[in-house]
């Protein structure tokens, strides 16, 4: 089986690299499947000294490099790489460019390299809760109309609809999962407007003062980043006929307020949780603190997967921190 | 007032400039708004005997001809051009090219050449019922998910996010419209599946036999041209905040079977509705001819309307056969 990943420098690209080429040949890998060639692709992707690896470095916006990517076909692509939400917010036009048309255009060269194998590729998009749009209604379910508020969302939500098209096509076999946030990231500046949730493990972690800007009250939906990942190799499996007919599904997540994410942190690495201070910043606190219970029996029923408890969520972020 | 329209030379477009330059000056159309300018666009435009009217020959996915159409900017656009629904069906790169990324290159050119005036340009966006899909449920209302079945209505639905997020980042001021049948096209081939719903006019004015792909049982959600003209009217000076948080609406519709229509035609026409028989095609009336009951309260709170009853749709539409 040959797999491309696209964004595999990225936080989660990266991860999802390692366990791939981990689980090594027949390692219950899909049915009997091994894989024989995974192609990283990014403006930096990652090394490993494995001879299945191929690396394809460059933008996905320039027609050369998808046309390198997606030589000889695939079995299946991973489409991780994007612009992300402030970066895309600040800069629509590129946003367009690298999270839609040219999107849009690497699906259509895998389908059309892929030709006349017999069953369609198995394309797994990265969607978001961001298609969901705020303020959110005072519950999230199945059922809840998709009305994003920023480019970013706005973009996602397109692809969504053009993969359920080409799905009908018959040009891919496609799987969009809509991730929440997902703990925890690497410190620092990461153009990621939800920061302040990975930021606060690397504080306590550090033993540093962290003054969190949204209040113990805000709300959030996270993953750890092992549970994504179990979730995107779930993806590459699914049966895609218990998929919504949207063939888009909202992954659990847990819905924790700050205070309990913080307490919980504290409590696992024996730190002072009056480290984080609070000073709220309104804006974001309405944009990425204020999420209601989340429903989400139509991807449980696809059998994706939460973390179970929040303890359980921070033990699997901080292990991979 | 500059007002630029594409799609001009359709039979919806050409009904459209005729009444935009029949209001005349300060002939009720807006606050005091005149029609100074109207720019036609369509690979044949429609030639008026009026200095009001220019003339751009071509195609909207040329970069070329969309400068040349937005050169000055205008005030608002009425953007009808389309491939239609089965002509996208048969090639879904060229209703890419055409109904996606070349409509959202001209939004974007519009917005780009509108520049420093005070208050974005209008877009009125005719979109279609095409994006609900099918089956559809029971009942079709303002919560109904959009889940388009056809490439047509997938890329409509695209460009209705597209728009929404326009409008957030102040680019334009959009009013997407969703239509449905609109009676009587013209007769003969025009690319439309649903173009039964329009022969049965001209077969029976005609005295004509004709054999009908649907079954009298079939249902369908219809308006006459001159009320679609009237809605596309309204969408030219509806207050954007009573429009719903999307940005777009599915248009009031009458939701009548094909036996009252049939019936209703030849009542006024003194026509043999017998001239009618019925060899029903099931993938056309599963997909043009099971339409449920439709409300359509957010349309109806913006202004929208129906043509009220099928005697009056049908005298509507017979007197602009």
């Amino acid at each position: 089986m040959k797999i491309i990943l696209t964004g595999a420098g990225g936080f989660v690209g990266r991860h999802l690299a390692r366990r791939l080429l981990a689980r090594g040949p027949n390692g219950g890998w899909m049915d009997g499947g091994r894989v024989e060639q995974l192609v990283l692709a990014d403006l930096e992707p990652p090394a490993f000294d494995d001879i299945r690896v191929r690396r394809v470095t460059g933008d996905l916006s320039d027609a050369a490099v998808r046309a390198r990517l997606v030589a000889d076909g695939a079995d299946m692509l991973f489409h991780l790489a994007a612009l992300p939400g402030g970066a895309a917010a600040r800069d629509p036009a590129l946003s367009r460019k690298v999270n839609l048309d040219g999107t849009l255009d690497l699906i259509e060269a895998m389908a059309a390299a892929h030709g006349g194998r017999t069953s369609p590729p198995r394309v797994i998009y990265t969607s978001t809760i961001a298609v969901l749009g705020h303020p959110m209604p005072a519950l999230v379910d199945d059922a809840t109309p998709l009305r994003p508020a920023m480019t970013y969302g706005a973009h996602k939500l397109m692809v969504e609809v053009a993969l359920a098209d080409y799905r009908r096509q018959g040009l891919v076999d496609p799987v969009a999962i809509r991730l929440s946030g997902i703990l925890a990231r690497p410190g620092g500046a990461t153009g990621l407007k939800s920061a302040f949730m990975s930021d606060v493990f690397h504080a306590l972690a550090a033993g540093r003062p962290y003054i969190c800007p949204v209040s113990p009250a805000a709300t959030l939906w996270a993953m750890s980043l092992d549970r994504c990942v179990d979730n995107l190799l779930h993806a590459a499996s699914v049966d895609s006929a218990l998929m919504p007919a949207g063939g888009a599904v909202t992954l659990p997540a847990l819905c924790v307020s700050m205070g309990e994410l913080i307490a919980a942190i504290a409590c696992r690495l024996g730190a002072d949780a009056s480290l984080v201070t609070h000073v709220p910043d309104g804006t974001l606190e309405a944009a990425f603190g204020a999420h209601p219970p989340l429903l989400t029996p139509a991807a449980e029923a696809a059998g994706f997967r939460h973390d179970g408890t929040l303890d359980a969520l921070v033990e699997s972020a901080l292990a991979t921190l």
